[in-house]
């Protein structure tokens, strides 16, 4: 039986989503208690594998078992055993072809900015701080534009390993906060750090360093060392993983093309 | 010259504030730069050495040095050096007599809980997670008694070693807050453990378990095996250090008797 299983993680004291030789990743945490129920090794194949520090609130994956277990006593087993900083929102049985990571058809982060005066210890590891003053229509304006079917290969790390850096953007905002402002964005796929360069580019266009009809000139030339920043994890939360057309088209309309990533993909 | 530095941290990610084997702590943090500026050890001495995971609105620690700088010129150094989860508040020269452990006539702590349907890993490190519906008139009723001067032997770890265990409690009190409760408690000191067992017995008031008129009862008896459990270190914050009666004096009236606790003192 194929079961998936929904999470969400505060990743401040996780050294990312996959498994390391040592030191704790949520992968780990989850492997560590299949063992137990299974007597035997039990891998896990999550939608997305989320960097060290980078937050979650939804997150897939899905794994196979022959332990016959109802969905909520699954869910119950798995947040009996887990450490506060992880929690199974729903655990469901799916069909034998289902896969987590070539069914995802697209992700949605958020990345979360305060300002002020100076920095908050309280929000050391879940946001990011500015303390400049910036001007969040222009780097509205700015995030706008990066909507569209593009080629990224200027707005990721150049240790990025896939055939293609050719991803859609559905939707790429600026909304103020309290004390701040959240960058969102919704894509087929991101690649390696893409999100956090998009916003160490976006935070720099508020800060009037750079402009936002240099956008499609970056698009252009696929250039990274253009690009010279990437912000910290600490702001960066997984908001949504899609796992149909469907709920894609539900948010963003019909009219958006839907682009299939069933190719390998990094973020 | 005695520089007395006000600090605020996350606790989350520290083993305590003294200075460990191994491990990050506050001390160490700070040695760290102050080794580095002075090229030799300086101690930092502390008004309250916070348990592994405690946080801080407020805390305090002095120490000596030959270095001729300005107060703004030793907060911007130091902060420039320090991890995102510390933060420098202050520093101001002060007299050589001035200590900040037998200088410190009393202490603030808010311990924080939240209460939903289930538990949120954002609030993991931050806040202390508790299901159950509490009948917090009933909690705030206990709490009270508490106020005044008490031998709190029944409220404290077993392994604290001091030759008194008699303090006096200015203020203890619940006050409901948006997502559950926070219990503020101010005295002349604490004993080791002593505001996670005083929530803990509060909790178990809230669930009905306990009543508010054992107190008086417990607090004769000396007997810390008839209260169980201490709360998590996670919600607990040091929020304020009373340096001066004056201070104390200020917020609580002329009225009380100020208890000077220059010997030694556990927290």
């Amino acid at each position: 039986m194929r079961i998936l299983v929904e999470i969400e993680y505060q990743g401040n004291q996780f050294l990312g989503f996959q498994i390391q030789q040592q030191g704790r990743t949520i992968q780990q945490q989850f492997e560590k208690i299949l063992k137990r129920m299974h007597k035997r090794h039990v891998r896990i194949h999550p939608s997305s594998r989320t960097d060290r520090g980078v937050h979650a609130y939804q997150q897939y994956f899905h794994f196979d078992t022959d332990l016959n277990i109802e969905n909520n006593k699954w869910q119950y087993a798995l947040n009996s055993a887990l450490p506060d900083d992880i929690y199974v929102k729903s655990v469901q049985h799916v069909d034998e072809d289902f896969h987590c990571r070539y069914d995802c058809v697209g992700k949605k982060y958020r990345y979360k900015v305060y300002q002020a005066e100076h920095r908050n210890p309280f929000e050391s590891g879940l946001k990011t701080y500015v303390s400049e003053i910036l001007d969040l229509d222009s780097m509205n304006k700015a995030a706008q534009l990066f909507i569209g079917t593009h080629d990224f290969t200027g707005f990721c790390s150049q240790k990025t390993e896939v055939q293609s850096k050719v991803r859609t953007l559905y939707e790429s905002k600026i909304i103020k906060t309290e004390d701040g402002f959240d960058y969102i964005v919704t894509g087929s796929g991101f690649l390696y750090n893409m999100v956090r360069v998009l916003v160490a580019f976006l935070i720099e266009v508020g800060k009037g360093k750079r402009k936002p009809d240099e956008i499609p000139v970056l698009l252009e030339e696929k250039n990274r060392n253009k690009i010279p920043f990437t912000a910290p994890s600490d702001g960066l939360y997984l908001e949504k993983i899609y796992l149909s057309d469907h709920e894609l088209m539900d948010e963003f309309g019909n009219h958006i093309k839907i682009h299939y990533k069933k190719s390998l993909q990094n973020d």
